[in-house]
């Protein structure tokens, strides 16, 4: 129950901009399986190369590895309340390592967050002084 | 501006439910600072003490370390739009070792996840059988 | 699975508050289906009458027309997470003659809105000067 | 900073339409303060007339007390993270007489619903059967 | 389809402090359904046993009663978009007395509250000075 | 008052990646204003590169106008809290041409929105059948 069409392998195949990007997500994955979600944005192909080719850059270990970057994807995708990408991306961190003790804590986090997170907006608490230094935004000339 | 009111240092040391959590956030964080979050909260000793004592079990290392949960943190807090949780928990992961390179890359991720919570939102895009088995949960029984 | 009861045509046709604002709806519409969030709305006639009698001037055409209308709806349905009102309104764009290609540049505005929002919040990005202006918000009088 | 002019008083009692928007606002408040928000919906007599109409209604004591329904939104401004919005509304809770308790006792129930509802999204829970039954939804017919 | 396994009862029995939560939960609400949640939460028996330790001191009826507090819970809940939550706590507030009445007051607040704030949001609207005494807030020292 | 530092036109022109987006936003929009949310994504040369990149290409006239684009943003920004965001856009739309009149009418269509998408999830509103068909959805092949 999509808004969006979501293509088939075969629809995918026939379409040599799709199909390049499909071919990518399985190489890069070492596994065939191609999610719903890249089905729908095959409709749009320059979203699809655009949106395929950032996530590679993004999700790819650096100065945080791979996995810490799948568990801020899950709290991310938490807190916007998207239950298809909390199912996919804790899908991925487990297929990258994640333990169960490591998604517990994870939740833990993740809960934390959204109560003190509330009770700042409830209070409406005011910056620190203690906060504001530090990054040179005063230095923004013109 | 905030709605509840801010304890100072003075009244905080005169009620000794409130200064008991001051002294063990300075404590904790070798620090004198207190910031304005724990001086809203004071307002109800039972909260701030149950909130200062869930703080410190979670986001203690563990199966996570501590700066990976202050990423954690930042990414919660940034997508449920709490600008003084950000200032704050940046701030902690500062002084907990996060570089500019980290820092750099966890706005990647969280932008990049916020895109494509929103495009999946936008497509209703359905739960793929493959992310539903593995967790047990046909095993809930009465 | 609606918290609240949804009313069926029998008992719409019945209650004459209710009666009227579905014939309206049809009328409207030009089409005999009265979707699900009417039907719950029924319970409360005169949320159900301010409710549609608001959507009805809303979402006329005017100074903008009324698919760009249904087009800002699906936006902040999506950006909501409001799953019903993403499937609701695309088909109501749909309806208003809303093309595959204007369906998919509504997705990559959506996508790239989110995730410029989530970086300015991540960067705590402060308000330019040159964006206060031209308003009058400065003539407030007393 | 407002991106739509905020009305002076002056202003407002040169229109008819906004003045009597107005002088209700201050007859129904036994006030003379006219806050913001308004001043800004007063570009649009229309929007104005019906905000300032349904606010009436829907504020009113009936089977919830108006002081309840004052909490009831201090709570989804929160969630919404509308500062504006939880001053204003702290503001109005006060003056119907929330006491210091009940706002302390609203912020903690603020902050463990906020809790809660991350666990659920990120452990993505299936509804319980038992949740299900009793509103009727079943019934509807066509 | 959850992302963390769901404890039955067999499995719930067999471990001391998820037994005793459990059981807790059974006596507290005077009947033997332990939702889906607690089964989730089961898999972390620390964040479990603070969750439900906290969820009931803070709801327990005090300056605002049960009931009251329920409809807040459903209020933030929508708010956050937590579908599961809408249901288990609207349940709970019917258990604990809420009428259709009732319910239908606090779902026109609800409603208006979000749009309300979404004006606010949209226009900008700057705190009036108004709404930014009374909270001793200037009195924080150092 | 941000989290990461806000590149001066000095700086940006010592860097010649920043110096070619900064170039590039200049010809684009005519204009030698550029931005914070710009000077904050500097010290990533790589985001700033994709999002610029991303943004001209997204946001220019196709199938929608470039008006209704930014419109689009607004609301995106407004229906994610992101203050910032909605001033930036607000001006961007009236530098394309928006009319008070465009504006009011948008105002009311999010605030139209943000009230139903609530309704809809505090009854927890079923997807109607009617709106489950059209997308091809069920053609998704292996």
């Amino acid at each position: 129950m999509a808004t969006a069409r979501l293509w088939s392998d075969e629809e995918a195949a026939a379409e040599p901009r799709v199909k390049a990007v499909f071919d990518d997500i399985r190489a890069t994955r070492g596994n065939p399986f191609v999610n719903n979600f890249w089905r729908g944005l095959a409709n749009q192909p320059a979203v699809l190369e655009r949106t395929w080719a950032s996530l590679k850059v993004v999700m790819a270990g650096g100065a945080l590895d791979a996995l810490t970057k799948e568990m801020i994807y899950i709290a991310v995708s938490t807190a916007n309340g998207c239950g298809y990408c909390v199912h996919s991306h804790t899908a991925a961190a487990r297929a990258k390592g994640m333990t169960d003790a490591q998604h517990g804590e994870l939740l833990a986090v993740i809960g934390m967050a959204a109560k003190t997170n509330a009770l700042v907006t409830a209070m409406q608490v005011p910056v620190d002084p203690e906060f504001q230094v530090g990054t040179g935004s005063e230095r923004r000339g013109g």
